[in-house]
């Protein structure tokens, strides 16, 4: 048996991707508010997720202030490589801005164990050393979105957004319910789920909305 | 309110993950094949998602095989950088193999212009023109996965292991479901789900394991 496979050319698969996701979401009942609609189903076409239909936290205005920031050239520090490597780069450029992480950073490395802490942790005290506008996208590590949400809270560090979407069993939960009662504007993946390909993912649907894209 | 976080050292985070998700699928009644477990478990820890526990799939001796061939020294080819950046290369030089990834390529770029397909099927023409035993992780392009079956198919190729874990809605799953029809070992993600953090956390597992590691 031949396994029929759709014939849709390079190009069309993301368009028609997209549509699957809204006829699905539609099925389900589940209207997206519209300014967060190409956020949250660019989470669902990264995963093939639907539960991101349901844990993507906007605090208010968040998304026209990430908006905004990229618009005026901010970068993006990721705390992996992973989510460095996802980030669409040609798309950051034409806004201005530049894609961060500091994860192989001998200095960083050097620090953690003097520290006794992650090398995602002290990334985030590099990054808050930055002079450029910031948007901070954490895909993986709790610990760095602590140590964010701490600087934060110090006043040593005010990202204009960000995506908090670390993943995993420990601390995870926690530390984005640290980051949503922080008075940083973010968007996050609530509970246990995310990763550096939905911190990637939403970091580009950001990108391309910044653009004039639709999707 | 503060939020109370685990107390849990750096080196511990990883063990403890594991012990929760242990803890949970026993709580669940799904009893995983003790060989398996160590890998379906970290796709569970890359994506705190359990239905990797259902939909991974494993042919016969695949395991073993993929096992075996890292031991020898075999290299993995990923389909994008993302998968790249995740994978354990310190673990996999020690067993004496490389990670490669064609996708940045130029003459990839171009061979894709060309041809009217994706870099992603064309990086798998490339990676059938090497010389060393191959693993081939695909965490993204279905339309790669397609065309590494067809490789395999006219006997232009034959990796030692084909890790299928595409994510998305047009082509992934049929790709899948060619990659098990046809002869290849391989351990696959069926359905719609996967992703560049699956494949490679599906690579670690092996490395680790390969190196003696029990998680």
């Amino acid at each position: 048996m031949k396994t029929q496979l759709q014939q849709v050319k390079p190009g069309d698969i993301e368009r028609r991707s997209f549509e699957i996701i809204a006829e699905e979401l539609s099925a389900m009942g589940r209207v997206l508010p519209p300014d967060q609609a190409p956020v949250i189903m660019r989470a669902i076409h990264a995963s093939a997720d639907f539960d991101y239909a349901e844990n993507l936290y906007f605090s208010p205005g968040a998304l026209e202030t990430g908006l905004q920031a990229l618009k005026e050239g901010a970068s993006i520090v990721t705390d992996t490589n992973m989510a460095f490597s996802g980030l669409s780069k040609p798309a950051l450029a034409k806004l201005g801005g530049r894609a961060l992480c500091f994860m192989a950073d001998e200095d960083v490395a050097e620090q953690a164990r003097r520290q006794g802490t992650t090398r995602a942790a002290v990334c985030m005290e590099k990054a808050a050393a930055q002079k450029e506008p910031l948007i901070v996208a954490i895909g993986n590590a709790p610990t760095a979105l602590v140590r964010l949400c701490e600087l934060i809270e110090e006043g040593r560090m005010a990202p204009r957004l960000v995506i908090g979407a670390p993943v995993g069993f420990v601390n995870v939960a926690e530390s984005k319910e640290m980051l949503m009662r922080s008075n940083a504007p973010c968007i996050v993946a609530r509970g246990r789920k995310g990763g550096s390909n939905i911190a990637a993912a939403l970091c580009n649907a950001l990108l391309y909305l910044a653009a004039g894209r639709s999707l």
